[in-house]
């Protein structure tokens, strides 16, 4: 479910006034995403997705992800482009939320990964990292190494009810990864949230990535160990060492990887896995009964981090230091 | 929220294939509708929608419903017509569910009523029953007039929760239509749930009218009824005479009123205020707290059904006899 806010006929047509977009054929709302409220707007020149920000996006923020995602487009990343209103800006108001309109992407998201998509995959999200390298504006990234034993905590010991002796675990977990994380690898603009639903395909060819609204600056590597945890593993949470031969061989085509990088691969995929580990479980916690967007399960994340912690290098994941 | 079921991208490739609906270039969920998980698909070929019925629906009413729409559109209907397999079925199996995929229609519903649209209403009802009077397939309305009264008892007397005297209200008020509901009116296929939602216009003009997953066969003027209650009432709860007008005035320049059918107005409207009052009744006491989905309230259609039993003659839906 992705629509929290209803918008007027009135307003609606008053926006796509003001954005040049031609008249509205029709307005849909679309069910995927569960940050904000998306709309697939048809008009009479193309197609186009109207996003209203909802209250767990930082209004403080949207300067940061529509420009960069304008930024990334004028670079040749293959990403929405943000339309610009008739005054310069594309940030509006409507149905009292920030509101934006950006250009349609066509693809479809991959319900079944198969090696080819990962070996895509790897490329672009290089060419993504190289392209955001001279993005002026920052933002920091609120879901890191430092924030993560506050998020532990503030499930209160409950974790305990989903996956017993997960608190415990996962304390250890911290207690090495705050010791040894990583803080002088090259950094620049990172995805942060780049799994199969944010990654667009036609027949074998990506044809986009969408959802920049986790964007944020940091070491390049971590989004690669995120990207690792989200496309290399089996339904059956086995890790599938050609899919991550074929990623990181393709990304380090475009962007070759640094010496301190590569040893730092197991260490990044162990804390991606914690952090989505955590963000999961306290959803799983929070989230009210009967509620129609269904968590996703924390267990499969704590399959990822067991996997990485009895990784000894990263040949582990396909790769050499050659 | 109306995406149940989720598609592989292999079933959909293949299932596009099998109605030759060309190359799919984008499936995207679409939040509207609750019965059903709807999925809008552009092609090379065009826009086409693909349903999959969920198990409110009952498998053997989907030649009806399918069989229907056809029936209409090729009868200059404007609603979706669906595409036929190359084998000439319409309905397949997608993901496990009963699937089929019908035509896109443009235009959209209107979140604010105006009288413009209530007269555009009234000419495509009117179309609508004389287009479906040689439809072959019958179906019995579920939701009539001798369904009500368990509906109420299968709320037992929660709804004072919601409305206090509720029951007592409701049983007098089924206590009078079960005894004066008229059962010799003209009647065919209704809609049955023609509400604003589910008609769509560009600029003034219909363009469509969509989910035809009530309708059945009744009386026309039991369908007539429902779009009083659903068009006609202002967000305050008044009557609006002027819309009622201009839609009776259309719908009777297509399709004339016999007399008994003016004169059992105020009653279809009663039964009709009673019948979604009581589905919302029973809906809110059945949503799970913290569902996505927010039940609509049930107190609008107490107030529409107060206004009918004040109601003298049709004369007060802005009609004469004449």
């Amino acid at each position: 479910m992705a629509v929290y806010t209803e918008v007027s006929d009135d307003d609606l047509a008053k926006f796509a006034d003001v954005y040049g977009i031609g008249e509205v054929l029709s307005c849909k709302g679309i069910a995927e995403g569960v940050e904000n409220s998306n709309f697939l707007l048809n008009t009479d020149k193309g197609s186009f997705i109207l996003t209203l920000y909802e209250k767990r996006v930082n209004p403080d923020d949207l300067p940061f992800f529509l420009g960069l995602m304008e930024h990334l487009s004028e670079r040749g990343v293959k990403c929405p482009r943000p339309v610009h209103a008739a005054d310069g800006q594309m940030l509006k108001t409507i149905s009292g939320r920030p509101a934006a309109i950006i250009t349609f992407l066509s693809g479809m998201w991959p319900r079944s990964v198969q090696t080819f998509h990962c070996a895509e995959l790897g490329g672009a999200l290089a060419e993504m990292h190289i392209a955001g390298s001279d993005f002026t504006i920052k933002r920091k990234n609120a879901l890191s190494v430092d924030s993560w034993r506050k998020l532990l905590n503030s499930c209160e010991g409950r974790g305990e009810e989903v996956i017993p002796g997960i608190t415990k675990e996962l304390e250890s977990e911290l207690d090495f990864l705050e010791k040894n994380w990583p803080t002088n690898l090259p950094a620049g603009v990172i995805h942060a949230d780049l799994f199969p639903d944010n990654v667009f395909f036609r027949s074998e060819k990506l044809t986009g990535l969408i959802d920049f609204y986790f964007a944020c600056n940091d070491q390049f590597a971590y989004d690669v160990a995120i990207c690792l945890n989200a496309w290399c593993f089996e339904p059956d949470l086995s890790f599938n060492v050609t899919k991550a031969k074929k990623m990181l061989g393709s990304y380090r085509k475009v962007r070759d990887f640094s010496a301190d990088e590569l040893a730092a691969l197991p260490i990044l995929a162990r804390g991606s896995a914690t952090r989505f580990l955590l963000t999961r479980l306290y959803d799983w916690l929070n989230t009210p009964k009967g509620a129609m967007v269904t968590p996703h399960d924390p267990k499969e994340y704590l399959a990822r981090l067991r996997f990485h912690q009895s990784v000894k290098g990263p040949g582990a994941y396909g790769l050499d230091r050659s």
